[in-house]
């Protein structure tokens, strides 16, 4: 039986649609003026060796962003889009990424660079290249479409038994069917996708070839043409046609094989394909899309993924011969005016109508038959393709170099706009979108186990990590967390060990808490419940209490919570004491909700103002938040004699805030360098003695540069607290942002090179 | 300036009544018919020579329990309680704790043994005492009470600086006069407290003395009289004394010296009490109360606490020669006739409305003014002190030792009725009771750091440990707890290490969720929430579900949580393995609730009876629950043709539930030993493949003889869960119980030493 009538009969079809996507994107460093970049890959990238996402193709300028295989088209593209985010972030400010295929501006063979790495074998290996083929045709770029099918598909075929083949034989012999196939109508995605129709002269002079669908598929671009001398008629001929191609020296390696789609196994040779079988399935062929910050749209990928399923479930099965049709059929396509309508449309439109009748079939929805339907229309309407619009654009009124520099840093602003956020991932929380930013600019091999919850899985050199919420980890215990949960259990051990702790006393009953008055009525107290941590339900009482008033704050109190806390109340600011793996890396003073005049604008203008800075928006997902105008903030300007309209004088600060969370607008200030070394040595010896890797300690401190003494300790521990915020440390008002994400990265990977 | 003026204009009264107290008893093992126990110390009680709680005296079979300083009485009773629980069910089973200060029946003096330590210097001094006092007398047991003013009155006076003395100087001043006055009076508290009539004459022939308020206290019992030697007027004094006490010979060591009053400081001899000042005072004279079973009970030791505090309130101040006078005058009191008006009665009434009139100035509350009420009246009425109240029941219808023995195992029985509580401590939850029941016993120093919360915390030989709920340590780290939180991600992670986990996909979106029909519609499936534990929201399709079905069960789960998950359904028998430090220490197969006819009684009856179980009680306080009956269970019935009416056939099962859960009724049966090793291998490398010290495993196993291979595995992994319970494994059905609280226990001090 053939796998098509299996998957029917034994509606596999929900199987069968499932895949792992995969892409590799190429593209240049350029510099500000268009000129390939000379400068060396960065060193924020870490060891060049594992990267598994960023790395460099023939040059060192030639960036190739790798994204692990996903499930879904839609993560695909999410990564695609991260990986972009990072590499935009990380290389120097004035270089961008090439929109096109083709070239940018470059210098004369001898001075493009060939990567610089440490394995003598990679970079002979691209001599050897230069010396074949010259380096300049090295430098076209493209993008690579890596597909897979499930193992649960391809269990689900297997345990029907109903093929005659063995396991590795039909999947073979499927991504080989897949394979003929795609190379028989691959020209359509050429006319489709194909996005080079002119090049730089300082890589080739397109003019008298005439503007082209894709100068990069065509006899000009850069691609071998041992396509023709590989069968994918079976999985003996394939491998023994590569393995002659390297016997006979026309490649140096089985790596240097170009084929527009490649069979990819386990390991690095083709033989042993044949008894672990084909593990996915490379195509080669896509120009760079320059219209998409990516290099590729999530529509394309559709695209491909249903012509690729088309290739396997239609009847007709070409041969060796149709393939070498195909492939002449591309290479026609290819050097067409883009103007032109196809020299084939009449099959392009007709193959297009078979991928939709599919895709209605298996079910694939309305989102890959809106993009088939898109395809079917340019093949009535050739001046929309990529290279008509491309043309257009050239012809009107810039030169491809201008267009280049254009798109190529619009696309770069695309991620600089918000610096604190990664592109694909902005749905989760900010710390855990810097955390993975910084694991994926090192090479930290990332999963995102659960979006939703914040909770990330790592693996650098086989060693496994976990975090959530961006600083939750293995490195800190259980009982740790909830010794910090419990404010009561917190103090009452640094009070045992003689840390300064504010006095006071828990209560779960009312009374218990009003025979209390008799202690605490003689000193300033503060009533709060034991476990929140918003402010609420808290009363300050700065002059020693009347019974009414304390009696009034228990109830509010217990309102919130059944335990509450009597505390004596200490004096001073307060400041956060970021630690990390027993060091201070940031210490904060956060400032109340303030707007300072300008002797022009009324305090809702300030406000309105303030408010605009990228930096203040959504809760975890930036780094502060925007200042709302409520009760609170209209009453504390009422005891200042002030409204909302008032309009205050110049350098004026007026606060619309008691409390200095940063939840209600408040401003960090970094004062890390500020704070006497006493006091960050007191914060590294609590969170020893509580055990804790990550803490955020706070402290009362009333002189900060004063030190801490015997005599005088100087400080009170007002709270120790788990999973500590990291953005308000990275993105602060005044003094040195700290990246504390990547010092957590630093815990887990010690050894990790970091920049 | 003196202290109580300081106090008064301070109002530091608050400060002055509260305290740290401690007690230590006292107590002979005896053995079913009153004779003092042959048995050796239990070696349960782990390492004598560290063990704080429970040691021995002078003789192996003397016990003394000791409670460390809690900073309430009521906290000091709860304490006095559970050591009183913990020495109940380590002894023998068939001995009990003597009620009477005056010994049980003695052997022979040759055959009372001495404490069985390593130490021999501790043999030798009991050596010395026996030879010197006799071993007998030294079988007279008693009560030692404790206190000590706290740090924070002792700073608040110190800050004052209104006193012309150095602090230790005036702390040995306050309570060398509370120790004066204290032996001025003391004869009061013999009066009320005396509790040793009469005496076995095996230890003493009494019939000669006739019956007295406490032999123990007089010129018979067990004391020296050296007090007359020791002056209480200086701090220099009292040291020279006891040291001259030893140099000539008297006493062996000072701690032979066993004044009524002792000041004890932070080392051993008394000569650092100048320069380290006394730390707390220690009363010796208490008779065992045979009426309470801890043998002091809760009210005495409140009116102690209000003598001792007007001790030092009243302006009275004596000196030596009224130190002398009151040792006279106690001796005396001890051998009146109990039903006789004290010779002292005016005085005493005196004393005890001075003490009333400064409890109510120093505002100790109610429960003190009735105490002393009560003391006041019983000098009114002597035939209600406790040795009048023994002479009545000796008198009457049994002997001292048919008493003692009555007594005695009535006390035992408190502990034993409910074996899996610890007394004083009911209010957390069981697997905490549980856990701290066995740290007491072994001797690890444990402290209550939230009760509300489960929270304790341990320490033994200086290494401390927290736990939380039983078994929340330091072992465990932070992020494996979350990893189990999250089913999805913990599925994924075993996914990926090809254990067996059920298929399935998480949801956030309803309209994914239909989509997924496709896969779903092909299997039985189960639809529930992400987050829920209680099986709320779950749908199981024993059949392939019909669309409107499947539709129906994703809002029913989405009701509960905003991510759904959706799985294959696995058919066979769930089992609960319980994995400690990588060992399975407990299998569990859950059987829902249910009752077995006798052809007698109705549903209704058997499930009366079974609830009576005393195993049956309320949530986390007893190991299993009651059936409930409810609609469920009322439709379950009606679905097998029966109501709660209905009388069942003998041995015939009738379940009352369908899920399993203990909480609702279910009952555990432990299968440990039945269970095939190759399950509970997998288990093993399951907990540790998921870096987790303490979890609770859910295993689909549809034959759990049938030995996992790689072809067949035989199992599907359910659930990973953090904080397992317990204590449904401790008190089982059927099979045997497992004490996973000294497992958790183990694992935290490997080198504790384990019975």
């Amino acid at each position: 039986m053939n796998l098509k009538k299996i998957i029917k009969n034994n509606n596999l079809e929900p199987y069968f649609t499932k895949g792992y996507f995969g892409i590799e994107k190429e593209g240049l460093r350029t510099d500000a003026s268009g000129y390939l970049s000379q400068t060396n890959h960065p060193s924020a990238f870490g060891s060049r060796s594992h990267h598994p996402y960023v790395q460099t193709d023939f040059s060192e300028a030639q960036l190739e962003l790798v994204t692990p295989p996903q499930d879904t088209l839609k993560l695909q593209y999410q990564w695609l889009k991260a990986l972009h985010d990072v590499v935009n972030k990380t290389i120097p400010e004035d270089e961008f990424l090439w929109p096109f295929s083709m070239a940018n501006i470059l210098p004369e063979e001898a001075d493009i660079p060939i990567i610089k790495v440490k394995e003598q074998s990679e970079i002979d290996y691209r001599k050897k290249l230069a010396e074949k083929y010259g380096k300049k045709k090295q430098m076209i770029s493209g993008v690579h479409y890596n597909f897979s099918f499930t193992a649960e598909f391809i269990d689900k075929i297997n345990e029907k038994k109903q093929l005659d083949s063995d396991k590795n034989e039909w999947i073979n012999n499927m991504y080989l069917k897949m394979s003929r196939n795609f190379f028989r109508y691959q020209w359509i995605l050429t006319y489709l996708f194909g996005a080079s129709p002119v090049s730089h002269p300082t890589l080739l002079d397109s003019s008298e070839i005439g503007p082209a669908r894709s100068l990069r598929n065509s006899a000009y671009g850069y691609h071998n043409t041992f396509s023709e001398n590989v069968s994918y008629e079976s999985i003996e001929n394939y491998i023994k046609d590569i393995e002659d191609l390297v016997k006979n020296e026309t490649l140096y390696e089985e790596r240097e094989y170009y084929g527009s789609s490649r069979l990819r196994g386990a390991g690095k040779n083709v033989r042993q394909l044949v008894n672990n079988g084909t593990r996915y399935i490379e195509l080669r062929s896509f120009d760079l899309n320059p219209f998409d910050p990516m290099g590729f749209s999530y529509e394309q990928s559709l695209l491909v993924h249903a012509y690729l399923l088309t290739m396997v479930w239609m009847d007709e099965d070409n041969r060796d011969e149709d393939v070498k049709k195909g492939i002449e059929m591309n290479a026609e396509t290819s050097l067409e005016n883009p103007y032109d309508y196809s020299k084939y449309k009449e099959e392009g439109i007709a193959i297009l109508e078979k991928i939709k009748e599919t895709s209605q079939e298996l079910k694939l929805g309305n989102e890959y038959l809106t993009i088939i339907d898109e395809a079917i229309h340019l093949f009535h309407n050739p001046e929309e393709t990529l290279s008509s619009k491309i043309m257009d654009m050239i012809g009107h009124d810039q030169s491809y170099v201008e267009l280049g520099n254009e798109l190529g840093k619009k696309h770069k602003q695309f991620s600089m706009q918000k610096p604190f956020l990664l592109s694909g991932f902005e749905s989760m929380e900010m710390s855990t979108q810097l955390l993975m930013f910084d694991a994926l600019q090192l090479g930290i091999k990332t999963e995102v186990l659960d979006a939703n919850d914040q909770f990330l899985a790592f693996n650098y050199k086989g060693k496994k990590e976990y975090v959530r919420n961006g600083n939750m980890t293995s490195k800190d215990s259980y009982i740790s967390h909830w010794i910090m949960a419990n404010k009561t259990v917190t103090k009452k051990l640094l009070r045992d060990k003689n840390y300064s702790v504010p006095g006071g006393s828990e209560f779960s009953s009312f009374e218990e808490a009003m025979e209390y008055y008799a202690i605490a009525s003689k000193q300033s107290i503060v009533i709060k419940p034991k476990s929140t941590n918003y402010g609420i339900g808290i009363t300050i009482f700065k002059q020693k209490p009347s019974k009414e008033d304390y009696k009034e704050a228990l109830h509010f109190a217990f309102k919130e919570d059944d335990s509450i806390l009597v505390e004596e109340y200490i004096e001073g600011a307060e400041y956060r004491f970021f630690v990390l793996n027993e060091k201070v890396e940031a210490v904060l003073f956060r400032e109340p909700a303030n707007v300072v005049g300008d002797g022009k604008h009324t305090i809702k203008e300030l406000i309105d103002i303030k408010n605009q800075h990228p930096y203040r928006g959504e809760k975890h997902r930036a780094p502060l938040a925007r200042i709302t105008m409520g009760e609170l903030e209209a009453l504390m300007l009422k005891e200042q004699g002030h409204t909302f309209e008032t309009v205050i004088d110049k350098d004026e600060k007026v606060y619309l805030r008691e409390n200095s969370n940063i939840s209600t607008g408040g401003d960090p200030i970094d004062v890390t360098d500020e704070m006497h070394a006493s006091y960050k040595t007191i914060a590294e010896e609590i969170a020893r003695e509580l055990e804790v890797k990550v803490t955020g300690l706070d402290l009362i401190i009333p002189d900060m540069q004063e030190p801490s003494s015997k005599e005088n300790k100087g400080y009170t521990v007002i709270e120790a607290n788990f999973n500590p915020a990291m953005n308000m440390h990275a993105y602060v008002e005044k003094g040195k942002g700290r990246r504390l994400s990547m010092k957590v990265l630093e815990m887990l990977y010690p050894n990790v090179k970091l920049s």
